[in-house]
């Protein structure tokens, strides 16, 4: 018969409390750097369980107005949950990673998705809309999301990790700081900014380390903001639980970190905290193929998506060029960035249509499970990108009605305590 | 009883000859301009079709060299069919587009996909690759596409008119003139053009018309090599055979236009040639919604896809960041065109060590069902960029194989007589 | 530049006019035979197109009476194209078969379905209807098909042919014949009838033949009403356009039929001429796998579908148990028959709520891309089966609302002149 | 900042201990009757959680024998979980049923697959194969099950509840006895049983009942083998987690009950105890429809499926006919059940030829996700059913190899200790 003792549970090598400042607890840590020690060790094969806060750090709260997004301190993210080694994984290795599972903790079974204010985080239309901070609080009942603040609307989760790389080496860590810190001394009065340099302030690795290590992991420590040569913050919605990951290896041990895990995410994840952020727990299993970087040419992690991705086949697509139509006019050269931000506005324009606020429109397709093709990318002079809103999502008709649209409230999001949007 | 009195042909409004250069024809035009007059008229509601030389007017052969490629005049590009006018519709309209269906003609199964000249059309790669001229022939197998110049491949056809959209009003088409002209004088050197302006030479209208007119529709026409606010040449692969599109109608009669008909294309048809170019049919339903543009915040078109676009669930993603990896190491300031190109070249490398050629990878991409999201648009530097390759288009396996790739080869696609590459 | 010389059209190898009556016409046949002779021969890997007549020889017309159903001629049918043999194909080996493409006569782009009368042809529910004949007239406009029988409906073809088969050996042919023959001796009086056994009266080769073979075929050939183990009217819908088949070989050449060309059809095809009937032109190649009957067990055919079948993910799934409920309520012994029949009956039910006619909802469940999956046949006694409706095909909510469903009048399919129904 | 104050988990109505035999513990029961009390409710639009023990009550262990396969007490299953009274339910109304989430015990990862005993519960082929117990245990990673005792294979679980219903009135109770007894009592000597009437031995309810209503009960109780007109033991797969179902409700409060959770399952189960067994935890939401019975024509349960089930495009698909070809020829009367049977059959006979045993074979075809459609239902005398395998499963190519397929073994999966198969 079942028993205790045939049946043996995945261990938690990293546990953690979704309701404690990331700064007080162990395992966690917000810095890229190769002498950042794994906190654990697993063999190859092994089933895992990692824990891991929400990627602010227990920030943000459940509550109806955005204030905490407003203030919230960006020098502490992303509060990552590692690193792991992987017995005898070595650099040009590929560490094969099963993303298996990803749940909420069941204490917390609820997310949020911000609009940063643009002098504190920014977002794709911080400019635009001299954004101001909102949220949305989305209830996660199983496998589904809804919000109070975005009636309306109930979508499955393509649940992934935002952010889930292996450690840089030394030479990939100079490398970064080099590249960026360039670009950001071009830039260097920009609002938002361009880039973020290494910062001691709110740096922080959760272990017992020798002062003089980390003092150079938290000067040397490139931030976690972009999606690098290793992975990092790549925000692919895809990479999502049941999906198989090759990611070269760097350091001995591969030393795999992970965090800022999303409920769901639309593609480009255009307010910037534009997924469905939330805590919880993330299953893995690993294996190794030996000379992996040089048998796949593999400069990059590759992926293969999960079977169980939500499938929505109804879907309303908007097409955006690389000219600015809903600001100057600007024709652009061949800018794939600005395509997705026209086909945004109109997807934008579209939904307030229907009568979302800019706000909740914004943050609907950031956090739903939106799709975002590159439709040409050699047209010159305009880059055509598309992005297709499911229509499955909405309990009410989005379709073009050639009789227009019946005037429907959907409210607010959460705004400001003193209101400003 | 079937009879031939009980059973009505839709009407085919524009008829061509896939073998004649479309300068020869009637009913084909190659510059967008509000002047061109109707060829044929519609009612909303009826179904009708309009044929469709191949977009450089049977300019490229079904043979084993590329210097039909290489010399392809591209000031004769692309050859449309049409104007079409819909009675009743009027600018603010919305006109409701049904592509119905899209076949080959009978006589001529065949397509081809081709790398074009650094200095004659360019490409995605032009300049990384120095690109000279390269081709595939795709025989079409009624929905499959295989090609002799590219073994191991065969894949349904998400067939779709390369450049589908509604004629400009004068204002509209002067915006377009002045904003691209302007883009073309701050970049007057550039190899390939940054954009093209509007250039008699090689312009074409396949009608009778007053030599006033005549003249000023080839002296201000607009190019149609990009897509703009009207749809024009947008290469959105999942425009396709089933699918239904939204225009906003700027002239009286909205006269659609299409042409550059692709039976199949990856997302970003990235080198410049690099759909399965076809001559063939297209079968169109429309209706209109009155004052369509202001009820939907109609900027650009908006589309439904098809639910009979190819559906392979296995893929292979490989990811892109703005930063040129496979170059000089520059970092770019979140830069989708950037991260594509970078996801691109990952890909290429991938499929060399399987045994492809640089050239024969390249025209793939561009040709096969491959889609392209945009990842992540706010996480600064890196904008990040995934493609993915449906796996079940070969009828070999490329998934990542512990122990490497067996030595294979697959010949080369078509090249220069001359053996260039 | 694109020629004539260097383009080949795929060769058409049976020609037919859909027009005229199939017993006027060469290259078809009605009857299952070993003795019928090829009527034309292909090398494998060649690709070539075999027209169709529709399956009872146009018998059936685009008009709004159901008086040529209810009179068709049932020894007339089916309607095959061929035999077509393979070069090399003997018995033993598998005959791989491309289905590359399905096309209507351009001459003819509609199809119809029909309900048969109780004492000709019958049906799913003949006699709990007490079917009197009826139609629906389906324009095929493309990939899609609409009727006016049926109004508030569009959907996508999954266009495949009924009736695919090799050639019987004489020995197989015996084999149907004597076990057809006991199950009718045992239902001798069954309306309509259990199975139909040879029948000269009606039988027809579209071939010059000896008087003597002639008359061997038209006394022992086999009718074509069911699918058996070669394939046959195995009425699959998802045996499509883009699939693969793998047939046992009986006979030397495989000698290949075809016939029966669906435009689209439910799980089931409930009426009996459920389907979308069309004529038209299927597009084929193939291959032999020597032994391949023994090297993959080979008993009957098996398939791999196609990537472009149509896809609507959102669907309203009925139940149905292996309990009459919608009749006697009598207990059956895990009879998935009975299962099918029960959720038939609660979609029928389903539709009528929203306002079709039974025999519209009938028809409509017949022909569009219905799914019916057997749920469970094992728990003892009932079987469970399911039927899932594409809510995408209605341009109408059909989900449960929770106020009811407004009333709506869809008016009438096609029935008798005479207004019986 | 996220707090335990702001953050509410979904409360757990029944918890119950996966190791603990069900007949010793409450809010179980394993017999449907009217006169059992609601163990909890709830209101309209409340998220909760039920957990479930394995539907045999823990007789089953993760071992490598199948002696418990084999020795499985059938009097004490199914054991259910409820039932749920839901606030304002009453009889002819729609109980509407969120299936939001199931997951396993963190403690008790794993499942099982059984053959049973040709005289102890049976299977499709328990006779034609006279059924030894067998048995595959099944490792739960997360969305993916493995088995080491079918190697080769792993695949996303489509988990749902194999059993789920309303409590049946005592007038629709009577019904289910008369028809089940008189079916009985035509096949008294038939093993396994046609069907199960009421059995006092082994009945439970895990209550404080009054002992005159527990004797009613388990004197009354309709058996869980099958299912009925409230759902029951319908064995659907796609009644998965994220679809929403609609029941209809015989008793005030419509006391919902659940269990014999299912991690994965192919349509059919054939092998009886065919799915992934679990022991696990179901979320849940409910509303009520007002006299939905009357407005949606509701005789039996409908649904929505779930955007998350698992997507496997490139099946391998097995025909079958109602005809006994792998056993004695027989020509069967239009039957599915038959039809499905070859179809499995032919299908097992593939996979043997690849290298799995029987017993494999037949544990894998009934948990897997295969789909199996009823083909055709009207071409007399013949059923046509298809069974599809996605061949996406596997970490091999099982598609037809020309060259046949390599000698494999792939071992057996877990037989009786005294080695009988």
């Amino acid at each position: 018969m079942a028993t205790e003792a045939n049946s043996v549970a995945h261990p938690t090598l990293i546990e953690v409390d979704p309701f404690i400042p990331a700064d007080q607890q162990k395992g966690i840590h917000n810095r890229w750097h190769p002498d950042i020690p794994a906190f654990a060790t697993v063999k190859p094969g092994q089933t895992f369980k990692i824990q891991c806060v929400d990627w602010t750090g227990a920030q943000i709260g459940n509550n109806d107005t955005s204030d905490d997004i407003k203030n919230v301190d960006l020098t502490k993210v992303h509060n990552l949950s590692g690193p792991i080694a992987v017995e005898g994984a070595e650099p040009g290795d590929c560490l094969v990673v099963d993303i298996l599972d990803i749940n909420v903790f069941d204490k917390m079974p609820w997310g949020y998705t911000g609009i940063f204010e643009l002098e504190n985080g920014g977002g794709l239309f911080a400019r635009e809309f001299n954004s101001k901070a909102a949220k949305a609080i989305w209830d996660l009942n199983g496998v589904y999301a809804t919000s109070r603040h975005i009636p309306g609307v109930r979508f499955a989760g393509v649940t992934h990790p935002g952010l889930i790389g292996t450690a840089p080496s030394a030479e990939l860590l100079a490398t970064w700081n080099k590249r960026e810190g360039e670009l950001i001394s071009l830039h260097a009065t920009s609002i938002p900014p361009v880039a973020y340099g290494p910062n001691p302030t709110g740096a922080y690795v959760g272990q017992n380390l020798d002062p003089k290590v980390m003092e150079k992991i938290v000067r040397e420590g490139a931030r976690t903001i972009p999606g690098r040569e290793h992975g990092g913050n790549c925000d692919i919605k895809n990479l999502s639980k049941g999906s198989r990951c090759y990611f070269p290896v760097f350091v001995k041990g591969a030393n795999l970190s992970v965090g800022d895990l999303h409920f769901s995410q639309g593609d480009g994840e255009m307010s910037f905290c534009g997924a469905i952020e939330m805590a919880g727990i993330i299953t893995f299993s690993t294996s190794i193929i030996k000379g992996g970087v040089e048998k796949f040419a593999l400069k990059q992690p590759i992926f293969l998506p999960s079977p169980i991705d939500p499938l929505y086949s109804s879907k309303l697509v908007f097409e955006g060029i690389g000219v600015d139509i809903h600001g100057d006019g600007k024709q652009y050269n061949m800018d794939a960035s600005v395509a997705y931000k026209q086909a945004a506005l109109n997807a934008i324009a579209y939904l307030m249509k229907i009568g979302y606020t800019r706000e909740q429109a914004y943050l609907l397709l950031s956090a739903a499970p939106v799709e975002s093709h590159v439709g040409a990318i050699v047209d010159s002079p305009n880059a055509c990108v598309t992005l297709a809103i499911p229509t499955g999502i909405f309990d009410h008709d989005i379709l073009p009605n050639p009789n227009g649209f019946p005037k429907r409230n959907f409210g607010q999001c959460a705004i400001r305590s003193d209101g400003a949007v």
